[in-house]
């Protein structure tokens, strides 16, 4: 860490800042400039409050040398993670297109999308029983038995199955889901991130709307620490001044995150964009952006859909899609 | 509900949305304009998705009417409501300050800081014991033990108290505490917010930084529609490109909630600026923009605080803010 | 346009606002609901203040039925537009690269420069003579020196070339320059535009970091309202709160934009990231999104680059990026 | 500044990159931590691009020591400016409130609002005559003979008068007019600044919606450059997520400016909000914050104003916030 001090700054309390650094068991070695003074610190920084430092009055700026995060940094690990579940295989180069539609709403229609998404080259399904909704007076998703219906489409098509989990007390019903997902809003939920890192069981992590890539790679961090490595992190747009679309998709997180971070990054274009219209043109840009996946909402009936109809593919639009799809990953690759 | 259709619509794909409107119950007025044919919905809109309609190829904009929010909308109820605790009432006219530390550190500095707040002016205190932080390595409060303290400190100078819930699971341990908090991160965690909505306890509901002043009363319309009607709106800073302070504060939020809310609204300069030089101006501001209350961070030691010192100011700092607080009020009310 | 007033509105109000609209020549349709009473305005509109009715204290919500951009409004005029210049064509299914240095340096420079992304594909020549600079104290550009260099390299290379103008006062020396690109920081300086909009020759439009897609058409629209129809929008980044890149990409502004307007659209992701390493990712993106074009700084010397070193390619790497950008087209269309 | 290399740098490619800092006529200090080596350059680095050393990919992250606006930087002036303009005085402890129409409409309107303003305590006449609008059919301002009744008003009254300027092309028209406004889309016109820079004459600068402190500063800078020192800051709302208010007013760019800067401080609550309703809480609070000024929008008939009607408060409005303002700035400074 290094802490710049104002020109000017006097002696006596120069010292007095030094000396308390000392008493936080580092070594600082002091620089003078011809108008600021560096001074450089040295050992474990970890506990020191950077925004205390930056709010003395003799202090200029703060900067840091490490970053925060540790077991997702990829200086620390320089491979890519690649996270298994059933046959598919996200990261080090495995694409991965999970699909289906927002809300499981009854047996027929989650089976009807499952076998048209599988048809077309999803290899994941994914489907909504919990649902953070804005309004109180909406819809809330079918919760438990929502859950049911997945994994009895999960049983007719083998697919691994998704979902997201709003509520550590509901973890139980969440045994023979594949991934769970911790949607935006929770993206800074730490306890329930906390208590997802004792499971042993692949984690979706959806970028909060207002959260940098650190703040994502913190709350990845948060997993992590508690044992379990299998965190994919996913980028769904974030909030921005522009109101054409939901979100803004922020798809230089693809190439940012890949410098910062060995953990899979999948890119959710239906949430991002809040527009079927716009869907095929953002999963098209993200795979020949190099992410390592999509997450994509297919609905049979959109028009007729409980939720978020209105970013819901037709399977058919889905299936011209995923051709194509393919067609630019290997565009990109050659 | 207005639905406005583009030029050139088909008759035929005009007639089709008509009846898939009039099948959701709803009477279609149109009129047909020059350029545009305007479709005015009647009848119970609740339950149409805006977007989905949106994202129709022949629609051109939606129009929304009325507000999704019932139980905080003042056109529905124009009195201001009044949260009485211990001694203390807030909004209506009443004006409270909620000062203490960041995190309840000690039985000797949380007694220390309350006797100093309660002295200088404060009328509700504030400690965290749960502590929402973005590493998973930062120091997360005394929790339990922490509340504990701050029950003491209740005790001895007979001030009500406020902290933060973050986990629904932790709710017993906040039997004693008139004000349960919660905070930005967790503004849209739902589940947290209807569970809260089933206690007759007052609840501080803080801005997410990413959040809409819209849902924001969402989220009070959440807790409201479980029967708890005694919820403080509090705005913190919201997450914008300027990087001088940690969030921007909105204070304009006090008079466009005025508008739409009879709730009371609270500002928290320490968390906005994250600076405790810029805390004296912005509680001054937030004073004289006609806010029902501030919640203000002091610290007998901002510079071993276990956590957010920078944002902290001493007792004799806060001794002096309080009073020209009280001499900006009586200025703007004269 | 659309006017809704709030419940309990006095009639006399509500007269009075009635009167006050029928004298500004507009027909003035009533329909009272349970709640709010909606008032449908036929005839001219475009005179009235929208903000102004928003703030009378009767007036729930104002809502505009038509935009207000016309002649670049893909509504009255489907077909796309199509730029020709030199032998490149951009838009209407017709795909340009510009490539070239931020700054104009020496003879040399851009000569070699031009010769490389020729040979590699790219079928526009940018370069940068004047340098609009955060710093007073940073280079510059070389001025006119600079458009004659840029000159010369068109006339040995037979490029087509495109450089900002900053100001009215240089117009004459932009005589044979073939496209004239207007900095996203003067996307709205309306005096330039509308000066602009007398030539009849191509004018790269940049959006304002700040500015949303309706403004960014609103722009263009002064360039249209005086006659010059050959307007090529260019998204370049935003401004949000993310940091890990210079700006955020907005690459839905592709589909977003295609649905508004029939003028054509390059994206920029050289600017948009200020990293070269995330370049290629964003340029490929954006050719899978559906961009009419791209705009890419390369450079035969970064690391001495006087400007934008960061994110500029070297012609080899360029050359290697033109080839996947072919082929992702070719996936996209086929 | 300093240079942060990444944990595994090899050592011939940090000998590269040091021998280039060399060339450049640096001083290196290398400092070898445990996994980063950190090198601190020492000499003059105004010339140095930090983005591009940023994306070598050897490189960490890049830290300036120093900041790049030296003419506005308070800790090389430590001393408040004070512009002096009629008989107004801004900054140093002087407040002066400018107000006036958004558009000078008439001789009538200009006289009887100017006559207003004075008695209710304003010291300063504002009124635009070019003005900046986004749309090209909107009304633009009676330009030159806007001017000239200002200046008609300025005689009748006695008060200075600011107004703003589009284009250096205009610059004549503006040799009785105290203070010359720059707009916020013009906030980095450089080209505009470089001009103001030569005169001698009081400049409002106000921030673009999308500039931070820092840019504002350098854009200040832009004018002191070319030795004009009468600089004034406006801060007028940036551009956010949030659609209640037309922008989002930053107060705390009163501290934050405060700090980096001697150049005085004015608040513009009337563009900010973009609503009447909400301009007196926000001009108290920019008062109680501690602002040099406020810049009010003030109209004799809101409702016909020919633009803007919706931010402007009526005399009499106008008269009864500018005894509140005193009484507020009283209770602040007893």
């Amino acid at each position: 860490m290094i802490v710049i001090l104002k020109p000017g700054t006097l002696p006596e309390k120069k010292e007095h800042l030094i000396s308390w650094l000392e008493s936080q068991k580092l070594t600082v070695h002091i620089s003078d400039g011809e108008d600021y003074t560096v001074l450089g610190l040295v050992g474990d920084t970890g506990h020191i409050d950077v925004e205390l430092l930056q709010s003395l009055d003799i202090v200029n700026s703060v900067k840091t040398v490490s970053e925060p995060f540790k077991q997702c940094n990829r200086k620390f690990r320089p491979d890519d993670t690649v996270v298994s579940v059933g046959g598919a295989k996200i990261g080090g180069g495995n694409f991965s297109i999970m699909a289906g539609p927002c809300s499981v709403e009854s047996l027929d229609q989650i089976l009807s999308v499952a076998q048209s998404v599988k048809e077309a080259g999803a290899n994941i399904l994914r489907g909504g029983a919990f649902k953070p909704r804005t309004s109180p007076y909406a819809f809330q998703g079918l919760k438990g038995e929502g859950l049911a219906l997945l994994k009895e489409a999960k049983k007719a098509t083998g697919l691994p199955i998704v979902s997201e989990i709003m509520n550590v007390n509901t973890l139980d019903l969440f045994e023979d889901v594949d991934i769970i997902q911790v949607g935006a809003r929770n993206c800074q939920n730490f306890d329930l991130l906390q208590e997802l890192g004792h499971l042993r069981k692949p984690i979706l992590l959806k970028r909060g709307p207002a959260n940098s890539l650190k703040e994502l790679l913190m709350s990845a961090e948060y997993i992590m620490a508690g044992g379990n490595e299998d965190v994919i992190l996913c980028e769904r747009g974030i909030r921005t001044f522009e109101t054409a679309t939901r979100n803004t998709l922020d798809l230089s997180a693809v190439p940012a995150l890949r410098d910062l971070t060995h953990l899979p990054i999948v890119i959710d274009p239906s949430h991002a964009t809040g527009n079927s219209r716009f869907v095929p043109s953002m999963a098209l840009a993200a795979a020949a952006a190099g992410a390592d996946g999509l997450m994509i909402e297919v609905h049979n009936d959109p028009m007729h859909a409980l939720c978020d109809g209105a970013q819901s593919l037709t399977p058919d639009e889905f299936s011209a899609l995923a051709k194509k799809i393919a067609a630019v990953r290997q565009a990109v690759l050659a």
